[in-house]
């Protein structure tokens, strides 16, 4: 299809868009600022900066230790209003906690120490590299092999009864495609393979079902779409009929009665056995704030207006930089695609340094050839769409420097 | 020795002190609150409160993704400052970041892979819960002893030449009793054994000296005399020649060239193959500013104020306390213990609670009949120590409860 490429019809599209008025939950410090990396890190939600000063000055300043009696539970509860706004996850499946990277070893591991029998692990070549380094990390001291799914190859027909772990992400963090999550799962489960699934580029984006797609263990990060702050603690979930797997790491706030502190450690039955350490306060406060913002907006809106941005940022590349020799590395089918696009170009590097400095415009560059542009629905404009392209075609059409 | 038992005297010793006007680096948000559990959870500094807000604002809310150029390096740049100002450590051996148990974790784990030869982990039977649990949790899978050293004995007799780990802590979290750091850790290097150390009652309370002491391993959290905040990241030391060790967590913040994103796992070669997961930027940020503001104090002169508090308090618990069936569980030797002292009672548990509710004074309580009274140095009072003493002095003379 043609698109409309001139600015006023983004203009339009901005005028008609039903969460336009949704920007304004978040501090925007500088206007000027075209801002499309909200699947590195997101926005600062205005309740977010509020809730991390009530939790530091209230919180930690007034109520002191005194604080713990609601701490103790903050993770599980945090969890649960994620669980039901983001996860389709029912309460008691959810703790925000950790790192990513620390939930997929915690995962992982439960997975394959719950299939002693089985030598295999697969990841796609192409996963997030944190997710391949901890498969990596958990497979060398057991002698086991990680089977790298090379691109374009089907994650599915590396699964055989030899697999105990398969680790994927529902969004692919380059090229933004979106796998069904339901089909590889019940193929994993057909082989007796666990999958642990990698939601960090697609919570917050994209609708997720993890008790109706039957989903056993999944994890992601909080500080994308879901705008939880930088380095955000990520969530993890476990389903109840699988909680009685065991992380590795057994800490105290795993403990039943945590403060009897008694001679051995007998964890606690449902999802609290997942915690490992005293939790984080002030980052938690602010993913609760960002998360309950955020799902007053909905994800049915969100995807909508997500679909409706990337749809856009696609048609708008076709017509202004597939002359440039950009090519759209994202899928055309919408529901294929999370809320991201990337564009390939031999001087990604460059072009995005450039956009940076010379016009104020925020993509990320992936090694070795891709721009990432986030089109964060809950407050990226269509405005902002267009100056994004539009900087990149003068770029382009100045002659971007050689790769 | 007879203590001057009189609040009159408690007020002399505060004007006499030269840190009394350190309490005003701290929000004191009740004046009439004493506070004597800073051990558990520290004090807000008030340069740490206006870091969060600068991180949260400036940080994220601002520079959004741009920060992150000066926050990949931010948890070794902390460890740094924090490794020189309070725990003798030269740089580019201390991170922060993970929780304690994670960290733990990692290098009761790296220090367990380097001795695969060896069947055995001791640790003392009244450490700290979390301690015990993840060398537990190391054990159980692996089919190795972990030897429980009862009360009492001493932890080098455990050792031998099947040990491969101990874990132990330099302040004992009940009692407050200090070990022998270095001879401890030469004993276990002779019989070829690696002690993981937990500080966390430690950092900030007595002098460390990591580099001088011989020490390999350490870790311990930032939220008891660093004061840097409910659930603070913990900081994590590997000595500079044992860094070839491995975490078991295989994450991208240890990786090198991080964002080439490349195909294996190829850890940095110093500290940070220590980080695991995206370290969480706002914590740090508080961690960073309680650190820089504690350290203008020093550990020189807080030792030698945490020492008058402690010796003041067992003074007067003698004086006062005695008669009524409390003993002080502390060693009396100043240089034996940490900056919290530990009073026995079989009420305690119902005395901490009266004090908590009747007289505003927040001890901690340890099962089955502790009363702990933290006295952070940066902000104790003389008088804050005189009104907790007097008011259990009330309670036991009312008559508490029974346990």
């Amino acid at each position: 299809m043609a698109a409309e490429t001139t600015r006023a019809a983004a203009e339009a599209l901005d005028r008609a868009d039903p969460l336009a008025r949704e920007r304004d939950r978040f501090v925007v410090a500088d206007d000027d600022l075209i801002y499309l990396d909200g699947n590195s890190l997101g926005r600062l939600p205005v309740r977010a900066a509020a809730a991390v000063e009530r939790m530091v000055h209230d919180g930690w300043g007034r109520d002191l230790i005194g604080g713990w009696v609601r701490w103790l539970t903050y993770p599980e509860e945090v969890g649960d209003r994620l669980g039901a706004a983001f996860l389709g996850a029912a309460p008691g499946q959810v703790v925000v906690g950790d790192s990513t990277t620390v939930n997929l070893y915690k995962l992982a591991s439960a997975a394959l120490d719950a299939r002693p029998d089985r030598r295999a692990l697969v990841v796609p070549a192409g996963e997030f590299p944190t997710d391949r380094y901890v498969l990596e990390g958990l497979a060398a001291p057991r002698g086991l092999d990680v089977r790298l799914v090379p691109a374009g190859a089907d994650v599915v027909d590396a699964l055989d009864a030899d697999v105990a772990v398969l680790c994927l992400s529902m969004v692919d963090y380059r090229s933004g495609a979106v796998v069904d999550v339901a089909a590889i799962t019940a193929a994993a489960r057909h082989v007796g393979a666990t999958v642990v699934w990698d939601l960090s580029h697609a919570v917050g984006a994209v609708p997720i079902e993890l008790d109706r797609w039957g989903v056993e263990l999944a994890t992601g990060c909080s500080y994308k779409f879901l705008n939880g702050g930088p380095g955000a603690p990520a969530w993890l979930y476990v389903r109840s009929d699988v909680q009685h797997l065991r992380s590795p790491i057994w800490g105290w706030f795993g403990q039943r009665e945590q403060f009897a502190m008694g001679p051995a450690y007998d964890p606690e039955p449902g999802i609290r056995r997942w915690l490992a350490g005293t939790p984080t306060v002030i980052a938690l406060a602010a993913v609760d704030a960002a998360v309950a913002d955020l799902a007053e907006i909905g994800i049915e809106a969100l995807r909508a207006k997500g679909t409706a941005l990337t749809t856009y940022a696609i048609d708008l590349a076709d017509a202004r930089l597939a002359g440039h020799g950009v090519t759209v590395a994202t899928p055309r089918l919408p529901h294929r695609r999370g809320a991201h696009v990337a564009l390939a170009h031999p001087a990604a590097r460059e072009l995005s340094r450039r956009l940076i400095d010379e016009h104020g415009v925020v993509p990320d560059f992936r090694e070795p050839d891709l721009l990432r542009l986030g089109l964060a629905p809950a407050y990226t404009r269509f405005t902002d769409v267009w100056d994004g392209i539009d900087a990149l075609a003068v770029l382009l059409a100045g002659g971007a420097a050689a790769p």
